[in-house]
């Protein structure tokens, strides 16, 4: 066909001999940017992610409210470890290699209920990236109850058998691990950079905080900082529950496979135990719709009767979905977050850099002493004791959390459940409007899944779009269509489901279903009339405060000149201006909004 | 902690219980999305594009010009069949279960070489979803030479296990069969819909004829029509190397891995055998550099030999890696491509919407005969015959097609290959613009990766961004900033590579590399310089036909009046409207541009 030199043609048989099993490992290995490893502080804050999530869901699940200790190392230039430790039930033995070493392994994705992680890939894809980058295996010490010992292993991929190798297996005896209850440490050593920034591991330890008050978040940076997040919220959240897949969310595929595999179940009973809302009696009422008989043997039906049943099923009413699979985060909690976060942590900030200043002035002129930070907190309701905060808030009726004072506003709205394609899902949101945020940048949007902030890919999300769509101008922010709102805002977002649709592996951001965005508008709209409410007050009494001063300044010259123009007497003149008042702020009043100023 | 009624606190002991290893087939029928399968449309795209794709990619690598046949056949509502059938070399028959029903299986993983398919995960993921979604299996028949029987397999996947399952395996016996040489056909039915527009099955082929001028698609949409897209270039495509890894491209853990895989090479062998662009001098170079010897075995050398070969390597000069494994589509076929589909097939669809239009008028009113459509073919150089349209294109020297007369203007650049992260890959651009288009709307932009069209995504795509970061108005297109360009415009780019740096698995759109980006914009500014000269050309001309009307117009009337005023005679005015026209074409002679009118 043409002249040049050609490689070797192949045909049926050649190829065959090329075709080859690819490792889910290889796979991973070579796409590693479908999992967030796309570059070196990615990567870094990816491997923290990961761990994070893991001790968080652990804890959950075994009721113990998590403490967190995240430690990043630099080794050299772009080499760092990373050190995540939990205090959660520890891991068997048995178990470690699996869980950290082989890629699809875990417990969550074969059940429908809510948590961080869901695929059995994320800590094991860590570890393989800090393998294939630097050589080194991961460390994992884990231990599961006081008295037992705790074990040390050192850990590698296979990556292309997807198999955990165990390079060192030893018993820790150290004061540290012996006094520990329970618990689970990983040291992952990978080239990466360290990062500040809305995508840094400050960054998003900061927000893990907010949507996981009831854990307490230590970090070490790598310059030896320690950054410190308290527990705010002393009570664990809800715990979601497992639920089993709704009759309408089923395929005629899957349908049939999961009667193929119900040995020994009779029709009726395998729809009954296989899904949630079918109870016996309506169990007979698809078969009698179907035309299959209940009794007959399930794993024995054929492509016929499967399809009867499916169409059956789908001409059958049913109640929607339970929905107690899904654990928000509370409007409480999330006003305790927010407040935290933005007024006392501000604070506490502030304190350090006056503290700071302070050393740095007598430093630099030790004589001059008057400068000194002052240390006196001036909110008594919180009190901070170990790594817990006792806060006592005192929410207005309409569930927001205000010091016009002090300039602050904090509200939140948790949704109903709702469902999309068969899903419980269930929306949150929080506003923090206020001091120590610049008031002419945009609005922030912090976004979360299932209480993991999600950092990436901000304007491919469902959240995002929820914000920018809606109209701010009419809560009293400006905005330019389409875009963030301005001020110093910032917006809370939150989505808990047992199967939350994110639009890549990576889990960054939430696809565009009509029902979420639905429900993300109804909550921001109800934050924002509260927020409105607060502006209108915040704007009248700047209004008021102006009109006051201005007459203050100027009724008392006034009376003087009429004094000396007319000849009043003083108890004339004070009568005078008294009516007068009276009179300006009888028409204030009529104003709309106008309050009487004593 | 609560007083509510809890679940089951769990321990480590439980929670292991729980554990369970996770087949991919079971990921990523769960993740489906994640592959294309989001929504019943997408579903039907992606189907025919990895089924596609596949057959592209046999029948070159058997040195055969493709020959493809798609057919989409709606069964029910929501429910299609899709058939796509290739003259390839066929599938020996033991591969043919795993090919077509296991996902993470193929020939393509394993090697640096330009393909449309890596992964080893497209058609069986199609398989599986369909299975899935109406419980049948996929069905294949696949003949490897002349003499051979065709064989015909159901297969379906076991998702728990990812393994294929043989349902039926038959041999054809037929006349077709009987006398195709060699070819593979599959048919998956899926619960999908049918969609027109730019994300359709006819849109994906229209662009699939774009980037593969060297192939027939013979398209039988559910209507039974046939849309047939011949082919214009009678040669293949250059056939893309296979090369091995770039030695600063490998990272240490894997330098690790490869070292220790390397059964009884020495450290000099090994690192000649396994790279590209390492001699022995340089092997030996390195292995000096290294301070270790070349003549150890490799397999042998721990991860301190390993680190200091890998500082060894990055410290050693060597050639930018070999650039023969890209095969770019070309210029000429570029042009012809656009060519053909913008001005031939758009006039043979105005000629079949003139006949329609005829057909219609005789039906409606029998005796109106004059609105007939001209069937006569005004552009003598192109022939049809069979598939193949035969082209004498004479570009001008500077690699354009344009026709004044016309109207359209066609160009095309192919960039030398360049380099991203180890990573070869070569650029190309074409435009054309003209007649058949809108001249209002926005331009259309065309994206490929390894001659696949992308569909979905372009915002996220750095050929998008290109595009919009261009200034068009200096080449003669309205544009608002930061937007396409406005005008009677299709754009088409082009990325191949060894390895095509997607932002997701499902292939949608192309990471914003630095090199990648700079060589798509110096590719598009020489199409926009070409642009230019063609639009500046129409343009004047446009103004001197203006020019010219008007002095033809204007001249006789001001001579007559001439002559009325001053009393000429005839002789008299017709010299001073010579004269007249001559001051005035001297005139526009010294304009910039101007031309004198015969």
């Amino acid at each position: 066909l043409a002249t040049r030199k050609k490689q070797k043609k192949e045909d049926a048989t050649s190829m065959a001999a090329r075709q080859r099993e690819i490792a889910v490992s290889e796979f991973f290995s070579k796409n590693r940017h479908l999992l967030g490893f796309d570059n070196l502080s990615k990567a870094l804050l990816t491997t923290v992610r990961e761990a994070v999530d893991n001790a968080l869901d652990a804890c959950e699940e075994a009721h113990i409210l998590p403490e967190i200790h995240v430690t990043v190392k630099e080794l050299a230039e772009t080499r760092f470890s990373v050190t995540i430790e939990d205090n959660g039930p520890g891991i068997l033995k048995s178990q470690l290699p699996k869980i950290f070493a082989k890629l699809l392994y875990g417990s969550k994705f074969h059940r429908l209920k809510q948590s961080r992680g869901q695929q059995g890939i994320g800590i094991s894809a860590a570890v393989m990236y800090g393998q294939m980058t630097t050589g080194q295996p991961a460390v994992v010490i884990s231990k599961t109850s006081q008295g037992k010992p705790a074990h040390k292993l050192k850990l590698q991929i296979d990556t292309q058998r997807n198999q955990p190798k165990v390079i060192d297996d030893v018993i820790i005896d150290n004061k540290h691990w012996n006094e520990k209850e329970s618990g689970t440490a990983i040291t992952i050593t990978l080239e990466a950079t360290y990062k500040g920034g809305k995508h840094g591991v400050a960054s998003y330890l900061h927000q893990s905080a907010l949507s996981n008050s009831h854990a307490i978040f230590v970090f070490t940076d790598p310059k030896g900082k320690v950054h410190d997040y308290p527990r705010v919220v002393n009570e664990l959240p809800k715990e979601p529950k497992e639920i089993k897949p709704h009759p309408h969310g089923v395929e005629l595929g899957t349908l049939m496979h999961l009667l193929e595999a119900s040995r020994g179940k009779t029709v009726s009973k395998f729809l009954k135990d296989t899904f949630s809302r079918v109870s016996a009696k309506t169990a007979a009422d698809i078969c009698k719709t179907a035309k299959v008989k209940g009794g007959a043997s399930a794993s024995k039906a054929g492509r016929n009767e499967a399809e009867k049943l499916y169409n059956a099923i789908q001409n059958t009413k049913l109640l929607a979905p339970s929905t107690d699979c899904v654990s928000p985060i509370g409007e409480e909690a999330l006003i305790k977050g927010l407040y935290w976060l933005f007024v006392e942590a501000q604070k506490h900030q502030e304190e350090e850099r006056k503290a700071q200043k302070a050393q740095q002035d007598l430093f630099e002129a030790a004589n001059d002493k008057e400068k000194e930070g002052d240390d006196a907190q001036e909110e008594p309701v919180v009190e901070k004791e170990g790594g817990n905060v006792q806060m006592e808030l005192a929410l207005a009726p309409d569930g927001t959390l205000a010091s016009d004072e002090k300039g602050y506003f904090v509200t939140a709205v948790t949704r109903s459940p709702n469902v999309y394609r068969g899903n419980p899902f269930q929306v949150e949101v929080g506003i923090f409007y206020g001091k120590g945020l610049a008031g002419d940048d945009q609005a922030r949007v912090f976004r979360f899944a299932n209480r993991v902030p999600l950092q990436y890919q901000a304007s491919a999300c469902a959240m995002t779009k929820s914000v920018t769509s809606t109209r701010w101008k009419t809560y009293g922010l400006n905005q330019s269509r389409g875009s963030l709102p301005i001020g110093p805002v910032v917006i809370m977002v939150h989505i808990a489901s047992a199967w939350v649709p994110y639009t890549s592996e990576s889990k960054e951001a939430i696809a565009n279903y009509d029902e979420i965005l639905k429900e993300l508008r109804l909550a921001i709209n109800e934050c924002g009339r509260r927020l409105q409410k607060f502006l209108r007050r915040k704007r009248k009494e700047a209004d008021e405060e102006k009109k006051r001063s201005y007459i203050i300044k100027y009724m008392n010259p006034i009376g003087e000149a009429l004094q000396e123009i007319l000849g009043f007497s003083d108890s004339q003149k004070d009568e005078t201006i008294s009516s007068l008042k009276e009179i300006l702020e009888d028409a204030r009043g009529h104003m709309p909004g106008g309050r009487s100023i004593k």
